[in-house]
């Protein structure tokens, strides 16, 4: 495996900083720093080069894709400025577009590490069964107004549940040694109404929740795809065991949409 | 007073149709059409005409400034087109962006007249007090991270309530021929967490309602930022009593944001 970005053999007279971030990721092309696109990782590191100076890296615990939303991204970066913890986070977001904000900045240990050190982590999904859906939630869910099959997904969910290869729903281009993986917690549940802030509205969702070790590239929209397939009847919530041990990706569903996807918490 | 652009004149044959309308006001010039700006009338007009072919007048309750959203917008038009409601509606959600949406389409007496038959209209204001937002809700609230004294803010509440000229609370430009209006009923209230959509979130927030028998141009937000005048501690709970008897708009609070408000709903 190749050395990572942030190298261990770090200066340890620099301080280490643990944020807390949130975004909305409709405008961006994911977490990752890329050449002429705007990413939430590029615009930190840009952010962060203004106010200190530095050339800082800045590693997410979760590398999340285009659009996909975040409630408790967790990162950490290293620098040598003197800066309270809670002057970067104001400055940082002063200069950040306001579709991310950083919630928090700590002072963090100098092992602690936003990807290596992270025990667990959680992902939401979000689905909305209506054919009409509140102007205010278009960006966060997958539109599918369809009548699914509640009870065939929730009796799918526990065949995702504990450690599996999760060779079938790893999307392509998935640079991870091994796919072997281990849901901890896997839950759906259907709601009928909602709340928008202070505003109670009606409204058919879907919410899946998966909380694992780590996930695999599009391991949850490929999961989600596959459950929505059990929910319109086209393969049995069983089929999700054999999907599983048949490894090849060609057999699960179709990768979910990133809108309806939100990293939500990661666990240290 | 000029006759409405909306004739009772009409030809009976015409069919009435009443729209329910939620909206996200962020990119819009409000809801009146207006030449070179996108406005939600100026859609909705564009959509019908693709549509039936006929030019249309929609006729709304509220006619919502820019920035503004609606949660329960109603409008009616006439048409000579023999489209059911439901194909009608389906037919504008196609055509129009998805921050536009029509809820409902029904078939109305020919007596109804959105604004005309509006026996009374309620409209929320909601300011976020924390310094950080989460990124999904700056579109919908005015940020003003202070202590704002929540008790002298309720206390001022009823003195809102009632008949009376809001001559102070009027906006510039306001075409109506009078000011005294009534406010039925009106509430302050303090939340430190909300939901959107499955998530529950820790943030302060004040949520101010007004329902009333119509309202002034800038009415609602005019009151709001003299709310606000009270809970940063600039003027008294009962100076809202002396500035409504002063009629004078330079005596009251500065004009809140339009991103805070939403047109709740209307009653018939």
């Amino acid at each position: 495996m190749a050395a990572p970005a942030y190298s261990f053999r770090v200066n340890y007279a620099m301080r280490n900083i643990r944020l807390l971030i949130q975004y909305d990721g409709t405008a961006y092309s994911g977490w990752q720093s890329q050449p002429d696109a705007a990413t939430i990782q590029g615009l930190l590191e840009g952010c962060l080069k203004k106010i200190t100076g530095e050339d800082i890296s800045v590693i997410a615990a979760g590398r999340t894709d285009a659009g996909v939303h975040a409630l408790g991204q967790v990162a950490c970066l290293r620098t040598s400025s003197g800066m309270a913890p809670d002057v970067l986070r104001n400055a940082l977001d002063a200069l950040l577009p306001v579709d991310i904000r950083i919630m928090r900045a700590d002072e963090a240990d100098e092992s602690f590490h936003a990807r290596f050190s992270a025990r667990s982590k959680s992902y939401v999904y979000i689905i909305s069964t209506d054919r009409i859906i509140a102007p205010f939630l278009h960006r966060y869910v997958w539109r599918l107004p369809y009548n699914l099959d509640i009870a065939a997904m929730k009796e799918s969910i526990p065949y995702f549940d504990g450690t599996h290869d999760f060779s079938a729903f790893r999307g392509s281009g998935c640079g991870a040694r091994t796919a072997v993986r281990t849901i901890i917690k896997s839950s759906l549940e259907a709601y009928g109404s909602f709340d928008f802030m202070v505003f109670r509205l009606s409204g058919n969702f879907i919410k899946v929740r998966f909380e694992g070790d780590a996930f695999l590239r599009h391991m949850v929209r490929n999961m989600v795809g596959t459950l929505v397939e059990v929910g319109r009847g086209r393969i049995k919530p069983s089929d999700i065991e054999i999907i599983m041990k048949g490894l090849d990706r060609r057999c699960a569903g179709p990768t979910a949409p990133a809108c309806g996807l939100f990293l939500e918490n990661i666990t240290y």
